[in-house]
Parts: C-alpha cells; structure tokens; sequence
C-alpha cells in the first residue's frame, strides 16, 4: 500500500482550475479517466482509470497503475505481457477529473491487449446511416493469445 | 432529435474487438468517454462525454455535439465561444466504451473554458511527498469572462 492520499476537492473553482495542490476528482466509483499517449510521438494509446491507490503508486514508482474496472482488481500495467508504462509526465485537466499521462511503452512497445500498439486501431464512419469500422491494417506487435493463455488445469 | 441508433454490444468478444459494426459500449449513465486531440499536431485538448444523442449528432452533422455532465443537457460545443470542433476523424478502442476525435477547432482555436487552446495546462509531480501542480505558461486565447458572462438581470 502507498501512504501518499490526495486532499479533498476545493470548494473554490480558482483553487481547482489555476492552484498549485493536486486534488484530483475521483467520480462516485472511486476513479479518475486516463488518457494515455506515447511520449514520443504523441500517439493515442488507450484509455484507462485509476482509483487513489493506482494513482499513488503510479506517482511514486514512475510506472503506470490502473485500475481494473473489468476484474475489478489493481492493475501494474505489463506484469503479464511485460509491456510496462515508464511515465514521462503526468498533467492534469482544468477541473482535476482527468489526467494525462505521457509514456515510453517497455517490451514490444505495444499497448492493447490485442498485441496492438495502440487501442484505437479502427476509425468510425457512416456508411448507408448505419455506424461502421474500418480497420486500420495495424499489426499485433506480440502474440496475445500465447501471451495471455491461461495456464492449463 | 436525430433518428441514428447503435446497436447492442454484441456477446461475442471478436465481433465486439474485430468486427465493422460500431456498436458504442454506453456506462451505467448513458455515456462513453471521449477523448478530443488536434487533428493537425497531434495536441491533447479535453476529454468529455458523448450520450447515443450527441453522438449521433457528431457522426450526422461532423461537429463534436456532447453531454454535459455538470449542466446535465446536450451541448455542442462553441455554441457560446464559436470554438466549434470539425471532426476529421472519429475512432473507438478495441472493446468501444472510449472514442477518439480528431479534430479541427474553429474560432479562437482554444478548447478549455478557461480560454486556453488545452484543459491539459499543468503538470502533476511530487514535492516533498505531495501531488504538485505546476502550470505550463499556456495563455488564454480568448476572453472566458467576457465571453461567458451571464445576462445581467
């Protein structure tokens, strides 16, 4: 467990938006929105959340910590496919209820559980009034499958 | 009212991640989260929400309509500041709960109501074990107060 906790919301929307201290909005479930892009070159690589103890250990260890949302459960990004998030900066939007952090992806530079780079690998269009994706031809960097397999019973 | 419907998430895991039906994963309260970068450098501006309305909207009209969650109303975005945003591109995530918006921002080319081009101005680190906010020296590019000024009663 980290020891570092974050102050309540201001009550003054100056101190929110233009202040020095980090008092980041948690919604009612306990989390904060994470956009993640490549330090480098800017890429969009996925989106994420962090309850306080992610964002604690995140800033302390310098590697990015999420929050499972679908198992529930603290997440060190890359513990199983060993593509670890070193965090070049974090910043923080106007009202404090989401951040930003800027990374260099570790191992096969890859971010989506896919194998792909990033998450976002298909565009959205309309075609004949109904919403429709096209794939951008982006390859898997590693073999998720193999990856990600459970170990046999 | 626009008459574009999404489809429900599909069971299947490989339609849902692979497939070319836009089928937007909505949380609990109707929303997905949108992630909003420039289209020409790349620049992080804001992340919001869009509810099946706005983003119907979004995808019929090509101007980022979204749902204010402090307002709790459909709110396109420029209607006071004329910071309109001209889509370019729109993609979702492997499992379509996020959406990214690349865009062109019309106006004063500033997206925060602050008046700055970015909601993203200040870098979060630690000082002597406290979550620290320094602001990046980003100058509003508009008058917020003057433009958001309420009607004198």
């Amino acid at each position: 467990m980290s020891a570092l906790g974050f102050p309540k919301t201001p009550s003054d929307k100056k101190a929110l938006e233009e202040g020095a201290v980090f008092s980041p909005r948690f919604d009612p479930a306990g989390l904060v929105t994470v956009v993640v892009t490549d330090a480098e070159d800017g890429m969009l690589l996925m989106v994420a959340h962090m309850n306080a103890q992610a964002l604690a250990l995140t800033l302390e260890t310098g590697i990015a910590h999420y929050w499972s949302r679908s198992r529930n459960a603290l997440w060190k990004k890359g513990e199983t496919s060993g593509n670890f998030q070193h965090v070049v900066e974090m910043r923080t939007d106007c009202d404090q209820d989401a951040l930003w952090l800027r990374v260099k992806v570790l191992g096969h530079d890859a971010t989506c559980h896919t194998g792909r780079r990033s998450c976002f690998y298909r565009t959205v269009g309309l075609v004949d009034g109904k919403g429709t994706l096209v794939d951008d031809g982006s390859k898997p960097l590693f073999d998720a499958e193999f990856t990600y397999r459970k170990p046999s019973s």
